[in-house]
């Protein structure tokens, strides 16, 4: 695994770690981790604090230009919500943990040009495995599914 | 104009007052406003708080089944980042108080059973028209466009 991956599954775990959902994420800019960040939906009681997006937060405000230069490190495949900030900012190639527990909006965000690689990393889908397993309800919420 | 979309607008206008981008948002269930929020990329160097962003933020965590029953209102057509977020949630129907300044992911939105209604509100579109012709740069980077 590279050193961005790692970095957006040590942010997962650190996301478990706290009680939280772990999911991870960091964004790269030629190079230089610009903004990490991981699910915050216990944590801070956030609806909107998915990794992704704690990732595009902490990196702040930045300009078109400089996203289109980024790439972004997910644990998990982005939900619609995380898809969609990614084509807001043009972020042209993401590389994902994996998609086996949950499956985003690959297929959008190709026919949108995004460049998405899948590493399908068992580390990663461990973590979640373990995750949903142990708080179905949590994750549901998290992904606007009914509880069952 | 419906006292939703006004409240809409009337959360714009705050962050026209703020010196922020003057885009605002209420989430209703069963005719109460359970979330509201305005654009707060100004005033919190937020790259993720869109008007709809901070409308979800400020409901905080709720069940998809209450989602499910939710109407939201915003002055300015959904980019992708909030159509994803309408989508993770499953919001059936939205009412948007304008196009014509920018066009969102609303054919996104209705490919997947959302049910959008654009007002094209003379109020929202002053509001916006004013915004962009005296802060053009300031809008490119909200929307992830490259500045002129």
């Amino acid at each position: 695994m590279d050193a961005f991956m790692q970095a957006a599954l040590e942010e997962a775990r650190l996301g478990s770690q706290e009680g939280g959902i772990p999911i991870g994420s960091v964004i790269v800019h030629q190079g230089r981790i610009l903004g990490r960040g991981h699910n915050r939906r216990v944590q801070q009681g956030s609806a909107i604090l998915h990794g992704e997006m704690d990732a595009f937060e902490n990196a702040g405000r930045l300009s078109a230009q400089i996203y289109r230069e980024c790439v972004l490190y997910t644990t998990l495949s982005p939900c619609s919500m995380c898809s969609g900030a990614i084509l807001l900012y043009g972020i042209p190639r993401i590389i994902v943990g994996e998609n086996q527990t949950f499956m985003g909006e690959e297929d959008w965000l190709r026919s949108r040009g995004v460049h998405v690689e899948v590493l399908q990393d068992p580390d990663c889908i461990a973590l979640m495995h373990d995750f949903i397993a142990s708080k179905p309800s949590l994750w549901n919420e998290d992904i606007g599914e009914p509880d069952a």
